[in-house]
């Protein structure tokens, strides 16, 4: 995963690195379309997808706007998975939600290319790292263990429900205009049952109705509907359309679920 | 094959939940790009590929408006291959081109994931079936055998000759802009020995020329001719230039074929 | 490595095609978004991504404008690696910098499809000589031996150094906005540490100083410096933004280095 595109060669190199070092390896690309040099987005879509692959995966993760500073490059073991990358906070989720079993740094010049640029660490250091973990070599050979607190973290700002009320954010819209919110279907195990939910977004004067997940093959086309979306969390979609464009939101926006307790 | 876009991580889950039950599958891309809930671009676009890969290929396709409603989710055995997803058209040509061994219901629990959501049929019923197919559970195990004339198909409106005189329509634009009709080269054996054929756009009062292929590399710039497309239609391109930008033409524009007839 | 983009499904046509011929390899895609028929936009490409693979991988290459003209088809050894692909220029910075072993013509019928379309060569000629290349079929068997000199090559424009000054241009500008101009690192080895390094914009009025790399991570926010690229180049760039889009410059631009030798 990472926010280098696929025009430029840049995913493409990296695998060719990894070729060299793990020749039997399964590549699977989550995303390379992560807005530019945007961490937040990179770890929370990273949080949508690792529950989903085999144990011992490895996931190469590069979101790195801090490259050629001192921000140090990190190995870790997280619930059943190992992950490398910045240590800019990119794995927030991972270590919010799995035990950590160990994080080391990047610092041993075995498990780099020869030559480290400036710019590459995508190539020079995170895709041979990934490579030799994916091949067994233990995350102690790469370097010294970490202290697990000092990791950078985002602030994930995880809302509350206070009573029926519960304010949050639009964290994410997808490829077809679905609206994510920051609210996890945790926090409202009664979003199908209580009377009436409704998602209010201020900043628009809108007020968006829950409708029964049943009934969404039957929704009216161009009616926007609160609904449970497959990452785990609240969101917004229209039928065959886009929620995004035809209610005019983007990611940022605060919005308010109103839950009618029973 | 999927409309789910590259950006969102859709299509890697799909792929770490196939790693994890057939981790030595070769993963292979068709498009991912199929305009968002285009039935019928999916269902084209899948006929131009599913004849170049080997016997046995299981293409999982999911270009899915209906998720979430009573459509079926299915797999069927079609000539020499296998092909899994929503029973909503989108194996239309397959039908109409390959002889049907089997279709059936993808109803068995044991072959989904745990927790099915309501929107991402892909990952939580489609890809685990794909996979399992693809190491080797037979069809008959995923769910009850379904009548074949129960199957939606699309109307594939398929065009016919009168004499010298075919009526049809654009139905795909590629990348370069090269335009695709809906008329199979089968339907025109004498495309390059007639004394002469031109395409009619009635609706840009146009008409553009047949160019024999072995003329193409010397065509000249700018100057749209008929070909024979790569898939197998009558197309219209332009050398080193765009022919739908060129000639302002989008999918859906009908189109007349007039063949002199030797 | 292609023109063709990722929506049309011409890529995953190909590759079904390998994997019919030899369903064991792994398949790296470097980028299809060269920019449509751009040979010295492939070409440049490629020269960055190749030294990364392993030893014997096989490139598979096409940005074609000439496919159904007289151009060859060609297969070569350079260097540890092989490359398919037209013989149209697209191999020029491999043939300059790596010694070539054998090129030949692909005519061997035995290695291409049955039938050979005038417009996806790619698909009927290009994949199955690299899949036959990667299973171990030695290059003399897919054709006649060339004359290296008969090869189409590009004109390279490889910049020189008068004194302290490179006249150049800028020859790419990737996913990030940052510009890579044509001259070569290894002709400018005193760039972090000669006294001062401008890159003059005539076109603009503009000048760019060199930042010592190990200032990268601190440079300020929207400023434009010179810096090393990760292809070898000397670059442009700005922290967490778009030097391509807040210089207003585009591929093509001339420049000039001017170095104050010590």
């Amino acid at each position: 995963m990472t926010d280098f595109g696929l025009r430029d060669g840049f995913v493409g190199i990296m695998k060719g690195v990894i070729a060299g070092i793990v020749p039997q390896a399964q590549l699977i690309d989550i995303s390379h379309e992560i807005a530019a040099q945007n961490v937040a987005a990179g770890a929370w879509l990273l949080s949508t997808a690792y529950r989903y692959f085999p144990a011992g995966s490895v996931f190469l993760c590069v979101v790195d706007p801090g490259v050629g500073s001192q921000r140090r490059a990190i190995a870790l073991e997280a619930g059943d998975w190992f992950f490398v990358g910045p240590d800019n906070g990119l794995f927030s989720y991972v270590l919010a939600e799995q035990p950590l079993r160990q994080v080391v740094a990047l610092e041993n010049p075995a498990y780099r290319l020869p030559a480290v640029s400036t710019t590459f660490h995508g190539r020079d250091i995170f895709a041979p790292a990934a490579a030799h973990l994916a091949r067994g070599v233990p995350l102690s050979d790469f370097g010294p263990t970490l202290d697990p607190d000092s990791l950078q973290r985002l602030d994930l700002s995880l809302p509350r429900r206070e009573g029926g009320r519960i304010e949050a954010r639009v964290i994410y819209i997808d490829h077809f205009g679905n609206l994510v919110t920051s609210i996890p279907l945790a926090l409202v195990p009664d979003l199908f049952t209580a009377p009436s939910v409704r998602l209010l977004i201020p900043g628009r004067h809108l007020t968006i109705e829950r409708r029964q997940p049943f009934f969404a093959g039957e929704a009216g086309e161009g009616e926007p509907f609160v609904y449970s979306d497959s990452a785990g969390y609240v969101g917004v979609a229209i039928r065959n359309g886009s929620a995004a464009a035809t209610l005019g939101i983007a990611v940022g926006e605060a919005v308010t679920l109103v839950i009618e307790e029973a």
